[in-house]
């Protein structure tokens, strides 16, 4: 028996180190670490599963979580695996050495737990749990544990604030150097409604400076940065973007996924999964992406209707208060217009048939539709009234003849040639090669369409990864129909993609057909 | 352009079906799915990364979520890999064709939302629930999503009781089929106190039916199945366990790690990472897992003390009527002892110093630990008046006669032989070869020992995996100590466990010296 003290040494010297592998995993914005359960640090150091480490190399220390392997495939007992989202981030070579130990939990973690506790939480709690979160400390059952524990019922307007606030400040700040920075966004669930391609060159035109960064699709069927691409380049690095924009007054871009408001994201990477999307977290999301892209001003599009994000006008006015308490904290001047989202806006529903009709609505073309000329005005109306100079009830007439004249189309086409023009003839947009009808089952008059199952349609036909799938309406609500009269076309770009979208149809068409009355009318603004 | 509607074709037919690969990543009670990102059916389906999908092979399915690869070594474009969870759940051997669809949520999602969303549940509620999680159904995040929902806020002692109830039906239940049937636990936290060992075959000489399953260590550094795994074999299939139960009155084994209210293993999975030990949650674990168990009888020990996992009597109070509510409604006789939790339990911690200290109680040993000998008689006291014939207050003297005049371990003696006996010497246990001692830095009396680091000292010494590892305490709480003279004896396995428990020995010797007006003395009731 040895009965000396041992020597203070290091891990270093009494194991082999590790050397990093990476691990070709997606685990979604979550840190991911792999050890074999053979591995002898693995067995020195009592790690649980599941458990917090640190791992360092080259100067570098990131947290993750730890999962066992059995497969020398994945790691063997003398590697550290990563997942991609950790490899990323600690950013060093495969083969290097790495060292490993339990980590000390986030320092933000007596706040969650706090929280979790049900107390109110300060401006600085939320402050150290946003960074701890944009920065990946959190394991996706602390992100979840945070998430649920702020749902509807946890967080007061003053806290949605401090958490906006937060979410704002970590990650890249745009500071324009110029007032009013104006900005449009709307929360969504409306297939079709495209107005930002619009609403942007129109202000644009007037002169206001509209740097319009907007997402790509997450579970719709296009995005305004999908829809965009069709034309142009969307994907520029923030410096170009911002000269483009000096010049134009403009741009249609697509904002990136971590350099705005980086928290934002990963804190999506649990709200969908859990099909959590409180106003509180739907608020801070918005509004703190917004303030980080250095928005003064924010025209708020909140459509209502029975298949829509919003069901009910009381909804959506406490949805408008709670924007307004927490934009007006932030220094940002909002308006809010309620919509109706008792359908899908325009015809197309996917990104070349989106941007087709977005065309239509600038060249003045005979089949442009309507609606979406409209709701686009009317919102570029109130956006310009954001011009200090401007007549509260002028924006609209103004904003016809900025679009009316051509110099919307000028403005729109001197983004695109500015962000990189794609070859686009709105007559004959490159649709997908499959294609069917859905007839109408019987006589009768459109009373409904689910604008969610419109969208999973298209999403099942290709849209938005295959840019020409999608719908085309041929139908709206009020509309008179026969018995086998297409109510829209589906396009996808392969067979078995048509399949998957036909069967869905034949389920569920998502039209509702019956007679004039049965129409639910909406008391909103537009 | 094709015009023609398609035929109604199945994915199977327009697809290469998948075939199963298993994946040997341990993922800790979640069934978790990998596909290629460049797969065909992910690229048709729209699947959403960490979306739920269901996976149908041979007659089975289960649901896991989906994890998205770009390394061929794990999966390639033609193969769905399993998880170990997942795998051995499906239960369809590697090769084998599978398919994959986007999975409907589990049906409890909706009551799951109600709970999230601040509202009590129902009885029928809790049982869709547990169902759903036994089954693997919920991921990590919908998990957390409950777990914190149902966090010590939120939950009413009728849900609490609810949830107990809804545990201990799913799983194995068994029927004794006499009454009563007693059974002991500990809510766990103090080291090395043994007291199972004891009690068991005390009660069990006395006669009375005493079934007792208990868990290895999970964050300890031995369960009492780690300490009665040096003596005798713990894992036996259920029916054998039943024969030797009713042959010899009682048993000392491992309870298996999903047998019995297996929702609490998946349960545990989320709460330990996310250190949430909640009053309703604790309850709902021992009880539902007893209940399972078919004990009818419960002496539940609640220690109290600075370092334990209860700090004050008045927690103490509430927790003990939480019990005592939950017991009564689930139909058990629950009898609660309040002891004094401020140090361990005999000398040894770690499963071979502990087993050392119960045999040499068992036999009269000189060096057997008094504290250890008295906690035992008064629990096993206790438990004896769960006799129906014994006066209160009886027991006590009773069990003293049946450890004294050797019936507790010729009964002790009978379960190890039937439960398969492994040779052990009392007086030469095999303990780990290296080895150092702790000084007192001072002289003075010891006022106080931390239960936590003494824990964590054992563990990373190398227990329980190292059945020889730990520590032996060679001073208590009261004990006057000169300066250089041992504290405890640190044993371990192999010398990096010798400097890491060491290092941690230098920053924390886990006992506080002081003058003995500092010791804390609480009011227990032993």
């Amino acid at each position: 028996m040895n009965n000396t003290p041992p020597e203070s040494a290091t891990p270093e010297d009494t194991l082999t180190p590790l050397t990093l592998r990476r691990v070709g995993i997606d685990t979604y914005r979550e840190n991911v670490a792999y050890l074999h359960r053979e591995c002898a640090l693995y067995r020195a150091e009592g790690f649980q599963a599941l458990s917090k480490v640190e791992i360092r190399a080259n100067g570098q220390r990131i947290l993750a979580s730890l999962n066992v392997v059995d497969d020398t495939a994945i790691v063997d007992c003398q590697q550290l695996g990563l997942s991609e989202d950790a490899f990323t981030m600690l950013g060093v070579e495969e083969g290097h050495p790495v060292s490993v130990s339990q980590a000390e939990p986030p320092a933000s973690i007596p706040a969650l737990h706090r929280k979790i506790g049900g107390e109110r939480l300060y401006r600085e709690d939320f402050r150290h749990i946003i960074q701890d979160i944009a920065e990946l400390r959190y394991s996706k059952i602390e992100l979840t544990a945070f998430v649920v524990a702020c749902d509807q019922n946890e967080l007061d307007r003053e806290e949605v604030f401090f958490l906006s606030d937060a979410m704002s400040r970590v990650g890249r700040q745009l500071d324009w150097r110029e007032h009013p920075v104006v900005d449009k966004h709307c929360i969504g669930g409306i297939p079709g409604n495209r107005t930002s391609m619009l609403v942007v060159p129109i202000a644009a035109a007037h002169g206001l400076l509209c740097p319009k960064t907007s997402s790509r699709a997450i579970t719709s069927p296009s995005g305004t940065a999908d829809t965009m691409e069709v034309l142009a380049n969307v994907d520029l690095p923030f410096e170009e973007l911002g000269k483009l924009v000096r010049t134009h007054r403009g741009c249609i871009a697509w904002g990136g996924t971590s350099e705005l408001s980086p928290a934002d994201d990963v804190l999506i990477s649990v709200e969908r999964p859990l099909s959590i999307d409180s106003a509180g977290q739907m608020v801070a999301s918005i509004l703190s992406k917004k303030a980080a892209a250095g928005s003064t001003h924010l025209l708020l599009d909140i459509p209502v209707g029975p298949h829509a994000k919003v069901r009910s006008m009381p909804e959506a006015r406490r949805l408008r208060k709670l924007f307004e308490f927490v934009a007006q904290r932030m220094g940002m001047t909002l308006d809010v217009v309620i919509t109706d989202g008792s359908q899908p806006v325009g015809r197309g529903i996917g990104p070349a048939l989106e941007a087709r009709d977005v065309m239509r609505v600038l060249t003045h073309h005979p089949e442009a539709p309507v609606d979406l000329r409209l709701k686009s005005l009317r919102l570029a109306g109130r956006m310009l009234e954001f011009d200090p100079d401007m007549r509260g009830g002028d924006g609209f007439g103004i904003a016809r003849d900025i679009l009316d004249s051509g110099r919307a189309l000028d403005k729109m086409m001197d983004i695109i040639r500015a962000q990189g023009e794609k070859p686009f003839d709105p007559d004959h947009p490159p649709l997908a090669p499959h294609c069917f009808e859905v007839p109408a089952p019987g006589d009768g008059v459109v009373t409904a369409i689910d604008n969610l199952t419109l969208a999973r349609i298209a999403r099942l036909a290709g849209a938005p990864k295959a840019i020409g799938a999608g719908v085309d309406l041929m139908a709206r609500i009020g509309d008179s129909v026969e018995a086998g009269q297409p109510l829209y076309r589906v396009y996808a770009a392969y067979p078995n993609e048509m399949t998957f979208a036909h069967r869905l149809t034949e389920r569920d068409s998502g039209f509702t057909l019956g007679s004039p009355a049965e129409i639910t009318r909406l008391n909103v603004e537009f």
